[in-house]
């Protein structure tokens, strides 16, 4: 049975190549995909031209207009309702293609996303969501930057959409779920993240709550989920590609620095490129947005074909785990189970 | 001419021995430095007793009253008065000390030091400021922890303090200064960001502000100073913290996982061994409390003996860069300013 994802060709710093090409790449481990491309004809039509095996699972749709990378999101959503990101979710909402992908300006996709798709029973506010490497395993943090503020009842929702997403896609059987804080005791932090942590050790979730972690513990892999406000996940997320960028810049010049740090990369570049390949922010590509009524996944803007193609495997992945269905069941349960548990501890 | 410095001896998971220790070394490259001891002197002193040297320019206090690393700060505030840590802290009160230095508990220190110094006149909160490693020059950042929420006046005044302390501690002479936030648009972030940054940018004051940074910006040396809330900015440390130790851990493993690892390691080391430098925490050591009317730092807790001889040069710097004076008459312009541009700014 054949999968079709529409992909918003105009999206990112080097599309449309890098979209056609991640597409190609996805495809060759998924010969079940097919594609609705969405963009200017006169530029992706030569790109297929050189693609046949590509090129007969595409429909291409032309159109000329495409959201710029510094629109403000606002105008975007307005004026956009002909660019090439907002007819690849217009596709997901008349059911044309099963989830999204576009690596352009991520507030005018989770605007237009949001206003086309509308949120899903009992969800207030989407959320954006990415798996980061770390030492142990990989984590689920969330939100990443669709929220700038967030109320208990959002961290809570956050909370259950980013504990099915750890099942369905990263296979945790149980997976651990914890606040971003800055203690773990129970006195530490704001109003909110405490008030969500009382609901969510009262609920009669099936969520296994771990209660707070601190920044440390994302990386050192204490929980599966780590929830937070979307302006606290999105310094999180910088910060952690900042240092890392740091790092890997400081040992590149430690390596060239002397004839001896040359030759000793040399004999040891086998090992470290293991190490490159284990913390590659390609295979860590593509950011969804939990909470919609379809699947709409975010690539990074500045990404390669490799980069686009784990985006696009993430939505695949999400339309088969069934993730939607899933969230939608474990929201039907929350909402059973706030009368007998949750309202007690906020009151 | 001496420099008193008051040392809580209990405080830190290795005290007293590192406290000891550390002043020791502090004092190899600042002869002209005094210490004032604070702790149980049946530990203590039999450390002092094998140091000769540091013993002819110690004055120890005995009280067997210290602060637990867990203890609740508002609980340590109230029953510990005459704890090592608050001794230490009343000796600056007293003109006994120009500065404290602590590696114990964190919030307890910030409570007894504000409880007792009092905040500077302008300066409604306190800030915990610090130093971190940067690809390019070292960045001041601030609030790391003492105010989970804060208003657009704290942040203003935060902004003014990090000015301060990155001209007179790194001897930048016109530090850029940003807010940081999800991105640089002004229509990112929260209202009390965008309204700190309308702020920062009508004033009159001499800072050169520099507008928003995010997260990634913060390691790439956009800034000189970065301003955020202590609830964002214990996130960001401890975030940085954490990558950098998976990194450092990730690379110690692919080294030691073949032979040809092992032996490029082997070759590399002194090169590698720079970079180690480079990057230690401990050189890093030594976060000032800002705003108060005293000099107080705080030291890591798990810091060793060179880690706490660093926050002791930090306070050391401190006092003779007159940075609280310094800080008091940036104040006094900046309330001189508001009348004229900056009310206009918020109304």
């Amino acid at each position: 049975m054949s999968l079709v994802i529409a992909l918003d060709a105009m999206g990112g710093d080097n599309a449309p190549a890098i979209v056609v090409e991640g597409a190609a790449a996805a495809l060759r481990g998924q010969p079940e995909l097919r594609f609705l491309l969405f963009g200017d004809e006169t530029v992706v039509r030569p790109l297929l031209a050189r693609m046949p095996e590509l090129a007969a699972k595409v429909e291409l749709t032309h159109t000329p207009h495409a959201v710029a990378a510094d629109a403000r999101p606002s105008v975007a959503v307005r004026q956009g309702r002909n660019s090439s990101m907002r007819l690849a979710i217009d596709a997901v909402k008349a059911g044309a293609a099963a989830a999204a992908v576009s690596a352009g300006n991520t507030g005018a996709l989770m605007g237009m996303a949001t206003l086309v798709l509308r949120t899903l029973p009992g969800i207030d506010r989407p959320a954006i969501a990415a798996i980061l490497p770390t030492q142990r395993k990989p984590v689920v943090v969330l939100d990443l930057g669709a929220n700038v503020e967030c109320s208990e009842d959002n961290l809570v929702q956050f909370a259950v959409m980013g504990e099915v997403y750890s099942r369905v896609i990263l296979a945790v059987p149980k997976p651990r779920v914890a606040l971003l804080n800055i203690g773990t005791e129970e006195l530490k932090g704001g109003d909110v993240v405490r008030r969500a942590a009382a609901r969510l050790k009262e609920s009669s979730l099936s969520i296994d709550f771990g209660g707070f972690v601190e920044g440390h513990d994302v990386t050192n892999g204490a929980a599966d989920v780590v929830v937070t406000d979307g302006f606290t996940g999105n310094v999180a997320l910088k910060i952690a590609e900042g240092t890392a960028a740091m790092f890997t810049g400081a040992l590149r010049d430690a390596f060239a620095s002397t004839w001896r740090g040359r030759l000793g990369y040399l004999i040891a570049r086998p090992a470290l490129q293991t190490l490159r390949d284990q913390f590659d922010p390609r295979r860590y590509n593509g950011a969804m947005f939990l909470g919609l009524n379809g699947v709409v996944v975010k690539s990074h803007g500045g990404t390669d074909a490799l980069g686009f193609s784990s985006a696009v495997r993430v939505a695949a992945d999400l339309v088969r785990q069934r993730t939607t269905e899933r969230i939608i069941e474990e929201m039907g349960r929350l909402a059973a189970a706030q009368p007998l548990g949750v309202k007690a501890a906020v009151s």
